[in-house]
């Protein structure tokens, strides 16, 4: 039987994926990425190539638990099937979670209105060989109370032109400003989470604002510094960007 | 200051692995086993080559919570520090987690009493990409219901010649009566554990019961069966060998 032509429709898709051996989100010569990845089995399932639109990138090493893509293509099977012939023949590492069919009007990165990052560190131990893959290991005991303390200081609406990466020819011009809405951290013995929500983060945000928090909680920078540092709109060495594999992106929304 | 000539002593030590990269325990030529790894970090802890010897073998891929180990040598310094002097310089997969001095008569093998091995599986999902690489992942929902009545005939002191792997050699002389005390299967969703408590475990049995109870989830085999395949003595393809990356050795007793 041969399917009548059908619409182009928009989709859109969480994923999660374990970026421990991904050269993150963004396709590029030479390396698997989760972009190349899933485009790779788009084009199978639809046998013509299928572009994706991330929320964002991640950078290499990085996870995520609900990335959300879309893509435009033609489906003329039932749309509850397309979920299981996406995810078939998809590395063990890389999942996608849902799918379904949106107005054109969405957009993965346009209409975002806000992302969940969650840092996790094991402090004061060595690592766990079941975890170390998702979290930043280190034998310093942090001061949780501090780290609050300084991340009370970085919630709200700043330029955070000083927690972003090294500036790049591009960034000089781009808006830097963001609302942190909540960099809540949790513990439980060794175990340390640092839960970012914000409007939008710049490049290597979370992982600098988890850097500065654990200095803080290292007694290498005091709370107040935080205001410092903000204030000062320029990123220099002070400010240590956390490595990526503690870093996950939780959630997006619309 | 030169530390004064110390005695030979005993230590048993507990490691927890993920052995998703390592070649099993077993010391072998051109391959990262964990038994070569932590023998190159004693021999440069003690700066003299030292043996080190296991509860027992794990295979390539399996896990350890709680393997145990023991060694001789002379620790000419507080007994508390040589933890973490062992522990510098491990790759973040292979952590020791205790070490104390034990009498010369303590055997990690021949003093053990029991062990218990986890069998993690996820079924009727596909995988998450956070756990498969401990986890048994499979489509069809498996009846948990069967797969008990099935682990409770297992259970008990019984010849497991039929549930270990293919005999070579050597298993044709060996004694293959164990006790299994407890087989235990919990779930949750799609989260399933088949946690394995005996006095002693022949070559690839846990992943030869987990690979029957599995068929007898799945309605390949029945309940029955296992009485069947118990009095047989004789190992064949009826017996599936579970995948590696879904077990785990727990507990060793002494």
């Amino acid at each position: 039987m041969s399917a009548q032509p059908t619409e182009v429709s928009r989709w859109k898709c969480t994923v999660a994926y374990d970026g421990s051996a991904l050269a993150g989100w963004q396709i590029q010569p030479n390396a698997e990425t989760v972009q190349s990845v899933i485009e790779a089995r788009l084009a199978a399932v639809f046998k013509t190539p299928v572009d994706i639109t991330g929320s964002g990138r991640t950078d290499s090493g990085v996870h995520a638990r609900g990335q959300v893509f879309h893509f435009d293509a033609q489906w003329s099977h039932d749309p509850a099937k397309l979920l299981t012939a996406m995810r078939i023949g998809l590395p063990p590492t890389i999942q996608i979670l849902t799918a379904k069919k949106v107005p054109a009007t969405f957009h993965a990165r346009f209409s975002a209105k806000g992302k969940i990052y969650h840092y996790d560190i094991c402090h004061g131990a060595f690592a766990d060989p079941f975890t170390q893959a998702y979290t930043w290991s280190m034998a310093r005991t942090l001061d949780i109370e501090a780290m609050r303390a300084a991340a009370k200081l970085l919630v709200g609406t700043h330029d955070f032109r000083a927690f972003t990466a090294m500036p790049g020819s591009g960034v000089e011009k781009e808006d830097t400003v963001r609302t942190v809405k909540r960099l809540d951290i949790t513990g439980r013995g060794t175990r340390l989470r640092i839960a970012a929500e914000g409007n939008g983060f710049l490049y290597k945000m979370v992982r600098s604002l988890t850097g500065a928090l654990v200095d803080v909680g290292a007694g290498r920078l005091k709370p107040d510094d935080m205001t410092e540092i903000l204030a000062s709109q320029v990123r220099t060495q002070r400010v240590f960007t956390a490595p990526p594999q503690g870093l996950c992106l939780v959630k997006v929304f619309y």
